[in-house]
């Protein structure tokens, strides 16, 4: 947490306490630590669910399912290949969905994250900022339009937003993907909410430099 | 599906197709027949999920972790005792709470639970009508005024909804219930919008009447 | 009113206290007392309103010059031949806008009107969820959006409504008809939102089974 | 219907075509012709309702029981004495309500009325610019913030807007008037929003001058 | 200001007080006096403005820019000619975006100058009621549509407005022109809000008559 | 501008073209060159501005009135001693009110001075994510409370956001120095709405490592 005398002193990172690495149960301790050996970190999200570790061995296998795919397309990250979203695609529909909700804790870090698959340092800013604005390719303004159809008045979305990605070239295999994970991040949006989850200050500056 | 002069002739029960039960793997085919067993059908959900098997399994272990905790409140329903909300309780969370987002499907089928697991059967249509404004006990109202705070405008989500929520009897563990409850079904709305889900027709009667 | 243990103790059914019958002036009694011999009850809507009696009179004489129209359409109901709109056609107008609103009374009680005059059990329910997006015939839908366009924004409606309308089919009679039962229930959701009225228990199952 | 360079040539005074008082029944022949003889001219909205009496009649009916009272209050205008709100109280709903929905129609014509029953010239541009912030007695503004709580989010009203009126000194018996006189408007804002419908020329200069 | 019944006795014509002409730097003296001096009275913004010499004078020259351009179009107000929007369509922009904003102090003020610009009694409170669905000119309605899609929501504004606007046969300088003004008054509007500016009384009946 | 596969290949800078420095007046050659020299590149907005000279420098007035008033408090940063905002306080408004507004443009090249004026890496981006509800001390919460009720729904700004700030300890004088910063960027952020203004690449990396 930051400390300047705009905000000062730092408050906790969760509005429910944050449960450590060494609490969880085993199956956890050994998934989120080889996640934390990768990132150098324990990404708070995983600190912050893991006093319900039903929930959270959910929530990763939610967010694995269609974050890392087990058959992943055999391409190069945003091609638009067949065999549904790049890895990059998926972290632009998070980050889309995430800016619409104004959800600092997805913001911050699936920024990184997509800073790093997209290798383009200003791409997240950007979306995040404006996500119905932001300056894309067609395809990819396709998956973030139907995104964000999704997120915040999904009680018009109807078959005019289909039509519209697919006219646009997206499969339904790609449209399943774009609607489902933005789903699951409507779901994770309001866990950062409740909690009033602050980002790892890692991320913040992830990706943004060549060797960062 | 029905098919009045009104309504039109029969449409998709979803927008991208249904698996049948015989069609998914073991493991679920075993969990969602215990379902269609006990109550006469297999809900619609799960056959349009069911071509994703990894998605709909963390579907179902997320919902029962919520939903069917492992050790219930060993207690009457609606009490407000140790141990969380109480089953119908949960459902009036997910009631409220789609009933914001107008997802059809939610609606309809977690209001027929509703009316079984609260013996009320005026409840789930009186909240689905306007939760803002239904009449309920101060425990419930508070219970559907946090589930509506995270459900359409996450962004000022904040300490005086907790407060809010303490105030009125509200333990931390319960709180989190109705948060994680209302995050659960904001992509379950979402899940159901995307695919245009159709109710299964048992659900529009079910609890209405003493036997039915 | 209901008592189960989340709704609580039966509150008012209005806010502003209830004519009964025979408080009325005699012109009144007799109109609604036939209502009230055909259907078994009193809807609570008129004795909300009986304490004005002028306005309840002037309010029936709009209902009945609109719903009621003197020259009905000599053909079946949902049938969309020349005359205007069908008898279940108005009613769908009036579940559609007052699920716009929110308003509960109009909603359980025109829902039950709904299902007898178009018979089918499910329409009402699905309009009520979500009436931007639930499955209608075009006609249906036309009659629908157009009053949806009047509803929640009518500082926007324009041309471009009307010129919708138009290519669905509907004719200007028709068009109007659709305007102005959503005019009458901005009235009439606001007049059940001023008193918090509660339909009358009889409504809630009303026309959901063959003899019910 | 004005003809300047910015807004072209005149435009229809209704979308649906206007009745002339010669072709009404006798009763409404009558009725509105001695309004216009008091006022020098048939408002616009007697003319596009003319073409179904019926309504017409109920909708005068239902506008003289709340904004011409047969009983009025023996008192100065804006008095709030015993007895329910004044006749300029009551236009001061209508143009708070009318402009909270952009109604052209009623904004300009009972703007008029009420710059003559206030004998303020300025007060219903004042309203009419923002209802929410015209500065008013307190009074007065207890009436406006009810009548917007149910004009706009009808869904919200509740218990606590009735309560700030109440403490305001309203009574149960202006709390109605206020709410009735909204649910009138709401219904006539929309039928002048269905009609298209253009204010009189001589409203727009009624009332400004102290002989105009 | 008033003093009737309704609006109570006279508040302040700003938050935070006025300064009069003869305390401000003598450029400003000299500058506003000759607004004073030609319409009769100093307009009330002034003098809000007036405690802030270096605020003040930014505003004034960013707002004869654009509304005094220097190099005025050699033609009749209201010709569509080349050369930029007339003066009369730059008070049209700001009547609709100050409707939009409800500013009491901007839509009574510039109303008074639109009405002497157009030459037409009734625009101005039309645009005022209304902006989205005043009749005007196809050319008038394409110049407030391009206002008001950058008035309230900016974050969707996008190319499909230019498109609209060009469509309509604006140039790229005339789009600028009313993107600009509409800026201005976006933060003119504010500045009046911030303020509680009263509109001088003058303003309310100026140009409503042929010699007023 | 970037060009990765989700980006796509450079668009403009603006939508209406740039300005180079060497084609300017030479009033604002000198002025914007001074900033470019200590900056080390011409920040966008000016270019875009370019073309019309006499408002680029009034907007140019206008922002050094407020950014960088003439007699700056003498003390240290995020101080809240006598003499208004610091000018840390005055770039928190502006990510604030740009948040809000979903301005790519002001977000990214305030939020890199906000880092620097606030000695604070992550203020900015959490800010940006969502001004609702980052954490801040209650003075900066008060300011950025003010400046998003300013924002978005002026129409309801009014005395009771006033006593908020003076109960908070603002000044009259900062509160004028947030609601005129909030009404300047008010007109900013539309200016870079309607250019699509994209940020110089060179403000992303700012202010977030020690000597970037």
């Amino acid at each position: 947490m930051t400390g300047s005398q705009l905000a000062g002193s730092p408050a906790a990172e969760s509005r429910f306490g944050m449960t450590e690495l060494d609490d969880l149960p085993e199956d956890l301790r050994e998934r989120i630590g080889a996640i934390a050996a990768k990132s150098g970190f324990v990404p708070n999200i995983f600190r912050a669910l893991g006093h319900r570790p039903a929930e959270l061995r959910a929530f990763l296998d939610y967010h694995d399912a269609l974050m890392d795919p087990p058959d992943p397309p055999a391409r190069d990250d945003a091609d638009a290949g067949p065999g549904g979203l790049s890895k990059a695609e998926r972290e632009l529909v998070v980050v889309a969905t995430s800016a619409a909700n104004h959800c600092l804790y997805c913001i911050v870090a699936h920024g990184a994250i997509l800073r790093i698959r997209s290798k383009d340092s200003q791409l997240a800013d950007r979306v995040a900022a404006n996500p119905w604005q932001a300056e894309l390719t067609d395809r990819s303004r396709a998956i973030v339009d139907l995104a964000l159809a999704l997120t915040r008045a999904p009680e018009i979305f109807g078959d005019s937003d289909i039509v519209k990605a697919r006219d646009a070239g997206l499969t339904d295999d790609e449209i399943w993907d774009v609607g489902a994970i933005t789903a699951l991040f409507a779901a994770s949006n309001r866990l950062a909410h409740l909690t009033a989850l602050q980002p790892n200050p890692e991320f913040y500056l992830m990706g943004r430099t060549p060797r960062a």
